[in-house]
């Protein structure tokens, strides 16, 4: 069985949970310590060198990190990752994208207001982060006034990515309302079967 | 054929240059004026909405942007990408990691250093991905001490993407004289049969 390193909270942990309960792929959640500095000493420093979660163990002690390459992992072989070598170079670039200029902007932000105390020292990168975040949040609305999902034509991995912080923007004060395709695409990851929310602390266990 | 829009400079514009010389793919470049923003104007955003260059266009106009996918979508099929699923996933773990922890450090650093002018109020800034970057040439110096390459037991494209801002990292003023394996490794890179230098402004052409 699957082990997910995790932290209730961080998107990029929900990612690799998510696709777990869509898949119907049994697994186990260990919550980390991520305040007390957990993630970044040993024995975990070893699953992870860069000290962060999510982590994806498998069965014989193989660690995979880097939240995207895991949903990779899961998805392979699966509908949730196409076969045709242009549909997934498509899945994959929106996944790139998610870490590069969706992620550093929307989901830090989000980390600072949530976890951190206030800290004027920061207020020009979060003012930079905040305009490259709702430019992010602008060109997935675009796309998504065009197209139903991000690649392929269908639900991916893709938009798994993207959900994990795009559906909890406003926890960074990143306003949603003016972004009405982003809305009503949130609504249709939602209704996927086996949907769980990032509150969603269990682990999945066949029935 | 295939047309890289690109900058001769950009070390991710590299990344797919130096696999088309490798596999033998024919494709011709095309130099962006970045500095006079044609990156971030029409027609270009209509090939990348997020402005920036590398795009692969395919011979059918289909636009391709983000250098990891452009990798991924030029390597599938060939030894330069496994099919085993986990080894798949372990080379994407370290494309993903080399956008999220190494790019972001090494590469902005060195761009400002290079494209620039002088700017104190990024000091700060710059101070923290200076030690993030050393952060993530240690880790990588680790990885080498015990592994030929990063993923699959040979030269992958997850090589090609962290070889770009590492062979380049002094430019930055990134010291690579204390990592001994990053430096060996570099030499395996640049001994690959196709090897261009990223200074290298040709396309490919079959003779």
């Amino acid at each position: 069985m699957h082990t997910l390193y995790d932290s209730l909270n961080s998107g990029n942990g929900y990612k690799g949970r998510l696709a777990m309960h869509l898949l119907r792929i049994p697994f186990r959640r260990v919550q980390m310590d991520l305040r007390g500095g957990e993630s970044r000493r040993e024995p975990f420093l070893s699953k992870n060198p860069e000290g962060r979660i999510p982590v994806l163990e498998l069965g014989d002690g193989t660690c995979l990190f880097e939240s995207n390459a895991i949903l990779h992992y899961l998805a392979e072989g699966t509908p949730l990752l196409p076969d045709d070598r242009l549909l997934r170079a498509q899945v994959l670039q929106w996944m790139f994208w998610e870490q590069y200029s969706h992620e550093p902007n929307i989901a830090t932000v989000r980390h600072w207001l949530l976890d951190l105390p206030p800290d004027p020292s920061r207020d020009a990168l979060e003012q930079q982060k905040r305009k490259n975040g709702v430019r992010a949040l602008e060109i997935m609305d675009r796309h998504l006034g065009q197209h139903g999902w991000f690649a392929g034509g269908r639900f991916t991995i893709a938009d798994i990515a993207l959900f994990a912080y795009t559906h909890v923007a406003e926890e960074g004060r990143f306003m949603l309302a003016p972004h009405a395709h982003v809305r009503e695409w949130i609504g249709r990851v939602q209704q996927q079967p086996g949907f769980v929310p990032i509150t969603h602390g269990e682990g999945y266990t066949p029935r």
